[in-house]
């Protein structure tokens, strides 16, 4: 390793919960990872120390004007005892490009992922091994510099805390009803749609709010132009298989890249699957919807992996998906990753890193 | 007053700054305002207490999902020692509105309007009395519910810090440079534009590191679907005259709906001017800048009152606006608007109110 952190033991440990009631991000462990930034010292003082409040002050920028980014993946307790990690340099890239949008100072890739396994490696006994559980891992942000003035800001934190976490649906893998926002826009060309900041997430939930209210457990959203294009669906990338074609909307700066996104591609075009990376139109969907078509529909991200939907509705008009049951892709697509995630599939792409 | 909040003072009041030397938003009076919300409890336990640091949870939402909204207003002293807010009333049907949108829970507005002057009233040796000097007030919500997962928060905290300031521009009342932006943009109908939040702020930051670098102070916003009508101005309202006509863009949703914006529409309607708010393209700004039409530029809002603009680029074309001087509109409107804030222009429409 080329980074070596400090560690502060806690001396309070936690009592673990218990791996049958944990639901997401609501638990943390004892430790955390914490790294300040300044002008004069740039990156500096990483280490581990116990998990415990932050003191701000309450001009730091962060309340303000949200000069913030976070990342999410997950670590897995194989069967034979490794901690496990899946393209945790895939993140550390996406956090590159997100500083680069946000005026966040670059923070090295390979000290990034470093920071990870370290404060994984603390809090290891924190990994649950229940089938569908893991040790959610947040890196993120913040600016702490207490100014009122829109620019960006001087000083910094970088922190990472860990949460055990059950299933992100309740239900398992059972599939959502989703319908077509057309009030509301996530991202527009120019705008932060690719970067994975806090005000993106913001702005969307109201959205998830409407959703709700009217029974729906997501939304997909359109393009903020011609709104007439499919996007994403809530805070995950959309997959439809329309006949032998698996289609996704293409990475032209509004859409999130998922890690799980790209996975999802590899493995289709290993398995010899037809997949398009192209705009498609509500119109297209609907009308594949209608004439049977569209065979799948599924989310993918971090916290739910795969996310089948199962009906689709738009201005009045629904339609069932594969009859409101998991399709068969969308359940191989679950069963590799996730059997890759916890090292029980042979991981040929060197996708797992060990802890 | 309907509302009575206790008050808990300081034990180590600060040295007072040199009136001389402000600067904007980097020095904090000895109190602040607090009120939390619970589900149980809606809005509750105002109180004034000690300015001091936040203790928050690493994961409280505001670090990852920016739900969070500010406010921004000015306290005056007067040469007959009053105390004197600006439309307060304005702040506080903005922030409900913004509340709205981002699933904050409301604050009575009534409410809002006496914490700003409880608190002002008991910092209110802290107003600087020197030309161009006054106390910023920063009213502000931030979520502080601890979990991961994207929903609206259950727990939020609402402050308001004070600041006394200098002008918000070292220059004072100099005409600005400032470029069109072609690359990036601000907000989108659909979108979060009308909203006073961190997130609009944060990405507008690179555009403005790009505006610096280039050697100008600002941008020009183009709206987001067909990239020619002109929005906004950094973080301020865009005012344009052009003949004897005054052009500023409709509230259609992706416009800050600015306080001073308002106040200006007012008052050049009280003065009896033609004020247009209405779409105009930015062809139609430059074919104004050239033939002559374009007589005065100027932006607008709480920090800077009126900023005039003395050149704008666009594509590489330059217009340069009064000769690069501050005009004749621009000046009167300056001086009306910080005189009746200040108390020493008589007050007919009712906009200031004593603390």
């Amino acid at each position: 390793m080329k980074y070596n952190f400090p560690v502060i033991k806690t001396t309070h440990p936690k009592e673990k919960p218990d791996p049958d009631t944990l639901r997401f991000g609501q638990i943390f462990t004892d430790h955390m990872f914490m790294m300040e930034y300044s002008p004069e010292q740039g990156w500096h003082n990483g280490r581990i120390q116990p998990y415990a409040p932050l003191q701000l002050d309450p001009a730091a920028a962060v309340f303000h004007y949200a000069q913030e980014m976070f990342e999410g993946l997950k670590a897995y307790k194989s069967k034979d005892g490794r901690v496990l990690l899946f393209r945790p340099d895939m993140n550390a890239r996406r956090t590159t490009n997100t500083n680069e949008r946000m005026c966040i100072p670059h923070i090295d890739e390979e000290l990034f992922v470093e920071a990870i396994k370290a404060v994984v490696g603390v809090d290891r006994e924190w990994i649950p091994s229940k089938k569908g559980t893991s040790l959610y891992v947040r890196p993120f942000i913040i600016a702490d510099e207490p100014f009122l003035g829109v620019r960006p800001a001087d000083h910094f934190l970088f922190m990472i805390i860990l949460s055990p976490v059950g299933p992100y649906y309740e239900g398992g893998l059972a599939p959502t009803k989703i319908y077509v926002e057309n009030e509301f826009v996530r991202a527009t060309p120019g705008g932060t749609g690719a970067a994975k900041i806090g005000g993106n997430y913001a702005a969307s939930l109201k959205s998830q709010e409407k959703a709700h209210e009217s029974g729906y457990e997501q939304v997909l959203w359109l393009d903020g132009v011609e709104r007439k294009y499919v996007e994403e669906i809530g805070t995950s990338n959309a997959f439809f298989k329309i006949g032998d074609e698996v289609v996704t909307a293409p990475l032209t700066g509004t859409i999130l890249p998922g890690i799980t996104r790209d996975s999802v591609i590899n493995l289709l075009k290993q398995w010899g699957m037809k997949v398009s990376e192209r705009r498609m139109t509500i119109d297209e969907v609907f009308e594949a919807g209608k004439s049977g078509k569209l065979v799948e529909m599924f989310a993918t991200g971090t916290a739910a992996v795969i996310s089948p939907v199962g009906e689709l509705s738009w201005k009045g008009e629904k339609v069932t998906i594969n009859n409101g049951e998991i399709g068969e892709l969308s359940q191989k697509l679950y069963d590799e990753l996730y059997g890759l995630q916890i090292g029980e599939v042979e991981d040929k792409l060197g996708w797992t890193v060990e802890v």
